[in-house]
C-alpha cells in the first residue's frame, strides 16, 4: 500500500515507463506558499548528469493538479505530476522471463501474479523517487524551522577525507577526486559501487515522536527503508555504540544557549523515540547499483534454466551519489508527519 | 501513538510502577489454539537472572482477559495483562528533576509537560517489553511456517568465537565465556556494555511486503526501533554492502529444490521491500545499559545546575542479552501485519 | 477491527462472560484530571433497574490500569477495565445451533468459523458499551468546552409529550407517563419495543471536520452505527430534508452574539463536513430489543430445520431507554477524534 | 484528510475549476481488467443533461496514470484523472465574501484562514463526486459477484408511484412523470427539491464487516455521508423500526436455495455489523440543492451586515437525480475494503 503517514501524508503512483509518475499530499498546512518553482533546486540535487549516474535526462518539471491556489496551499490535497519522456521501453521486453539480480523483477511477479508493468522496472523504478523529492520540498516547508541536510560521506569504501569533514560536500561528488577515480575504475570495469549518506537535522524541538512504535527512529527508518537500495540505518553512534562502555555512549544534558540539551550526541538526539532538542544524526547505507553491464548469470523463470545477462539500459555507477536529496526528503516526510501529530491544545 | 500495524495490530499500556502492563492483539485469526502455558517459554527467555540483568524479578504470569474461548482465539481482540509486584518507586524520587542520562526522563517530561509518570521509567521501561514478547508469541502462531530465530552475536565488541557460529546460541549468553568476563569487568566497573542481536526468519512465502512505503525492511525496521536502546540495524550485507561492488553484492536466482529462490542472500530476502523467498536476515545494534552506577554528571531541570548522579535501582550490564526473543517477537508482529495484508482473493 | 479513530483512538475488548471488558485510550492530552469517581456519573446513566431495563446489576466499577499519574493523564495509554460478575453462562448453552433472531449469533459464527465465544453474545454483547461510555468520559474532557446532551425522544412510536419539548428529559424514561405504560404492555406481551434518540453539541467552534471521507457526520455517523441496534441516524432537518425546497432548508448566516453563524439549523451545525459553529444536532433510530420471551420461530444450524425458540436471560423492553448516554459517549469520540486531528499550526 | 480505507484505499484531489480533479486507488487486484471504456456508463449515469439537471457539461474522459498495464490492474496505485475545462470562475467572484447558504464557502473559509479556492466550491464541489464515481466502477470490479443498484424512489416528497416499485428505474427520473412536474415547478419558483435513493446490495456472502467500530453499516454510513447534500441513512426497517415491536422488527433464519439467510429483511441484511447473507438495503435522503436562483439574505463576512444574494452559476434542480450512481460507487468503495479486509488465511 503505497503511502505513508497519518496527518501529513504521501502517496506516489505511477510507472517508469507509463505516462506520467506523480505524488498527493494530504494535509498541507493552508497558506504555506508553493510555486513550481520551489521544486527546482531540489529536482535538480535529484538529477543525474554528474560523472557516476545516468545519462538518462528527463526534463522533470512538475505540474501542480490540486491543492494550490494564487500561490498558497489551500489546505486540500496537493497532486503533482511529471510526465515520463525518454523512456527506452525495448530495453527491457528481452527481460520479461530473466529477472534481473538485485532487482525486484521477480519479486513483483510473484506478488502480482504477473500482471506487474515490467518496463524500466515497472513502480520500482529509481525514478519513483522523483515524487518523493517533491514531497520532500512541501515537507520542509512544513518544518521552515528545521535545517536537513544529507551528504555523501563514503563511496566505494572510501570515506571523505580527513580534510574535508566540515565541508559540507551535499551532492558534488566531483569535490572528492579520489571518489571519482573510483567510480571511473567501477564504470570501466562495467560494474558498480556504493556508499554512505549521513543525514543532519537541526532546529527541531524537543518532544517530537511517540514512545515505542511512532518513535522518531522507527518512522524515519520506515521512510528510509523505502528508498530503493537502502541496506541500513544507524543513529547517533549507531552500530559503534555496540562497542561503547554507557559511561561513554551516555549524553548528560547541559543548559547552553538559554536551553537544556544534550552536551554531546550519542543517541542522535532521540531519547526514547522523542527528540531531545539536539541534532537528530543519522547515517544510510547504499548498496551498489544493481543494474551492471557486466555479465551476470540467473535464472529464466520460464525454463528454470541459468542464463547469461548483461542488464541493457542507462544506469547510474553508484546511487548513493543521488541519494542525499532523497534522503532528505524522507526525513522530512516522517518528521512533518510526526510534527503535525504532536499535539499542542 | 500505542499501537502498531495495520491488520494485525498491536497496542500496549502500562507503566513500569503501575498495577499493570499489558498488550491487546487485533486480528488475530480465529481458531489458533492459545492457552497461557504457551507464553511461559519465551517470557523466560526475556526474564533476568542469568549473569548481567537485573536481579528485579516478576512473576511474568499473563492474563488472558478476552479473546480466547475454549483454548482457542475467537477472531475478536486479545488482550492480555501482567501485575506489577516487585517495584521500588522509592529509588526513582530523587531523579524527578535530574534526568538519567540515556533515558526518556528529560524528553517524556518536555512532551507531556512533566505529566508523565517518572516512576521507573513511567511507560518508556524496559518492562513494556514483556507484553511486546506477549504479542510476539501471538504473531508467530500467526506465522506457524515461519522459523523466527535471534541470538546475540557480539557483546561488549567481542564478536561470538568463530568455532561456534555454527551453533545457534538464542539466548545462552552464558555459554560463550570470553562475554561472561566482559560482562563481569563492566559490573565491578559499575559501567555497562552493548551488544549485536542477529535474526533470521525462513519459511516465509515469496511475496510479502509493498512496494515503497511499506516494504518488509520498513515495517521490520519501524518495529525494531520501538525496542528501547536500539541504535542501527541492518540487512543482508548491511552496511558491507555499502563498501562492495555490484558484481558481488547483487544475488542472481537459482532453481533448486523445486522453487525459484536467490543463490546467496546479500539482499537479506528481500528485493523491492518484497521478500524473495530466501531467508530474511537482519543484525541490531544495542547500544550498552544506560542505568549505570559509575557517577555520572547531568543538570538539575530545575535549577538547571550540574550535579552528579548515581543511578539507584537494579539493571542489566547488558540489555543486548535479554534482547533475542524481542527482537524476535517485533519482527513477527511486523511480518503478521504484512502477511495478513497480503491478498489472496 | 476493533479501534476507532487517529488522533484520539478507542480500543475495546472483551466478552459478555468473560473475566472483564475494557477500553485502551490513546491520545489523551495529558495533565486531564481524571479519578475512577469521574466515571460514576454516566455509568449510572447507563445502567439498568429504571422500568423496561434488564434485572442483570453489575457493580461496573473502573479500574484503571495506565495512563494515569497523580490524579492526571499521562498522555500514554489509559487502559480502564471492569468485572464481569454477575453472569449466567448456562442460559445460553441451549442456543449454541439456534442463532437468536436479530442478533449476531450466526454471523459471528460465520465469521470466525463457530470459534466466537457464544455465551452472552460474546464480543457483541451490550455490554461492550460499558467501557465505551468510559472513553466518552474521557472524551468530553478532551472537549470540556462542549455541552453534549442527548436525550430520548420518542418510545413506542409515542414522541415526547408537546408538553415537555422544553425540558431536558435526558434518561428519566420514567417522567413520561405514556411511554411507561407502553413499556409494560411490550413487557407483558413477552415482547420489545424501539425508540429514538436525539443528540445535540453545542460550544464546538467552527473548523471542525474534513472535506469528503472524514467529514463530521462520516465519522459521527461511523461511531453511531457502531453501537449495538441502531439503524438509522439523520443530521438537522434529516430525512425531512428530502421533503423541503433549498429556500426552506438552506441556513442563512448571521452575525450575532459576536460571531458569525447560522441563523437556523436546517443542516444540523455541519456545512461540507465542517461545523459551522451552530450546535450539532442529530437524531438516532433504535430497533426494539431483539431478545424476547415470546415464541419465535428460527432455524437449527445443525439440523437446518426450524425450531421455535424463547430467548432466555434477562434484557430491557426497549434499549433506547438506556441510549442517551452511549449515544453522547459515541459523539464525543468522534468529536475528540476529529478536534484533535484539526491542525493549530 | 481525504482518504477513505484500510485495504481498498480511495484518495481524490482537485477543485472545481483547477486543471484536473482526480483520484489515486491503492489495493486493487493485480489482473482486474480495466479500459477507459470501462469508466463511460457509469459517468454517463452521474451526468447532468436530464430534466432538472445543470447544464454545465464536461466531457468527463478518464485518463489512466497509472496502476494498469495491457489491460490490466498492476496491483500498483491507480491513478485516473479528469480535466475541467467548462468552467466559468467569474461567476464566483463576487461571492468571495458571501458565503452560500447551505454551502461549504464559510466553513472551508474558517478551516483554512480563507486559503481555500472559492471558485465554484473549490475542493467542495460536487463535481468531486466524478472520481469517486471512478473508483466506484473499480471497486464494483472487486466485488465481482455482488449486484449493487441504487435507484430514486422519492422526489420533492412524490414517492415512486406504486405501479411501479416493481421497476428498476435507476437513473430514469424522467420516466415518472409526476416528478418531471415537480422539477419543472421547481425550476420555475428559482428553487429546488430534495430526494430520496434507496440502495439494494445483492450477492454478498455472509460474514463481511467488524465487530463494532468497523461494522458494515459504520462503513457504508461512513462513506455516504461524503456525498455532499446527504442528510441522513437508514438500513432495512430504518427508523421506521423505532415503532415496530421486537417480534416484528426480528428476522428470523430459514434455509433456502441451499444456505442459511434471513427469511425477511428488517436489518438490512447485517447483524452485529456483520453480513448475513441477506441483500443489504439502505436508504439515503439528499436535501434540496443548495444552489438557487431565488433571492436569499446571507451575511458579508467582511462588514457583517446582511446581504441579498442570488446564487449564479449553473445547477441541478434536485441533486438526487444525479446521486444514485454516486451512491453506488460509495457502498461498493465501502464492502471493497471490507471485503479485502476480511481475512482468509
Amino acid at each position: 500500500m503505497n503511502v505513508f503517514g497519518k496527518n501529513f501524508r504521501v502517496q506516489i503512483f505511477g510507472e517508469s515507463h507509463g505516462p506520467v509518475i506523480g505524488v498527493v499530499i494530504d494535509g498541507v498546512k493552508a497558506g504555506l506558499p508553493i510555486t513550481t518553482e520551489d521544486f527546482a533546486g531540489e529536482i535538480a540535487r535529484r538529477k543525474s548528469g554528474s560523472n557516476g549516474t545516468t545519462p538518462r535526462i528527463e526534463a522533470d518539471e512538475p505540474q501542480i493538479l490540486s491543492g494550490v491556489f494564487e500561490g498558497h496551499a489551500t489546505g486540500t490535497p496537493l497532486a503533482i505530476i511529471f510526465r515520463n519522456q525518454n523512456t527506452h521501453s525495448s530495453d527491457y521486453e528481452a527481460l520479461r522471463d530473466v529477472p534481473r539480480p538485485g532487482h525486484a523483477d521477480w519479486t513483483a511477479n510473484v506478488k502480482w501474479n504477473g500482471f506487474n508493468d515490467p518496463r524500466g522496472g515497472g513502480h520500482f523504478s529509481g525514478r519513483l523517487t522523483l515524487p518523493i523529492v517533491a514531497a520532500g520540498v512541501v515537507a520542509k516547508k512544513m518544518l521552515s524551522k528545521a535545517n536537513i541536510i544529507a551528504q555523501l560521506i563514503e563511496v566505494g569504501g572510501v570515506p571523505k577525507p580527513e580534510s574535508m569533514t566540515d565541508v559540507k560536500v551535499q551532492d558534488a561528488a566531483i569535490a572528492v577526486q579520489i571518489w571519482d577515480e573510483i567510480l571511473a575504475k567501477a564504470m570501466a570495469e562495467n560494474d558498480s559501487v556504493g556508499g554512505i549518506v549521513e543525514c543532519c537535522i537541526d532546529g527541531l524541538p524537543a518532544g517530537i515522536g511517540e514512545p515505542f512504535w511512532d518513535s522518531a527512529e522507527s518512522l524515519i527508518s520506515h521512510a528510509i527503508f523505502a528508498i530503493p537500495g537502502v541496506r541500513g540505518i544507524e543513529f547517533g553512534d549507531g552500530f559503534a555504540a555496540a562497542r561503547m562502555k554507557g559511561s561513554e555512549h551516555n549524553d548528560p544534558f547541559e543548559y547552553s544557549e538559554g536551553r537544556i540539551r544534550p552536551a554531546k550526541n550519542g543517541s542522535g538526539g532521540i531519547n526514547g523515540g522523542i527528540t531531545n532538542g539536539g541534532p537528530i544524526i543519522f547515517r544510510v547505507a547504499f548498496k551498489p547499483t544493481s543494474s551492471i553491464r557486466k555479465v551476470q548469470k540467473t535464472l529464466n523463470i520460464k525454463t528454470n534454466e541459468l542464463e547469461t545477462l548483461i542488464v541493457p539500459g542507462r544506469h547510474d555507477a553508484c546511487i548513493a551519489l543521488r541519494a542525499p536529496v532523497i534522503v532528505e526528503a524522507m526525513a522530512a516526510i516522517a518528521l512533518a508527519d510526526l510534527v503535525t501529530t504532536k499535539k499542542q491544545w
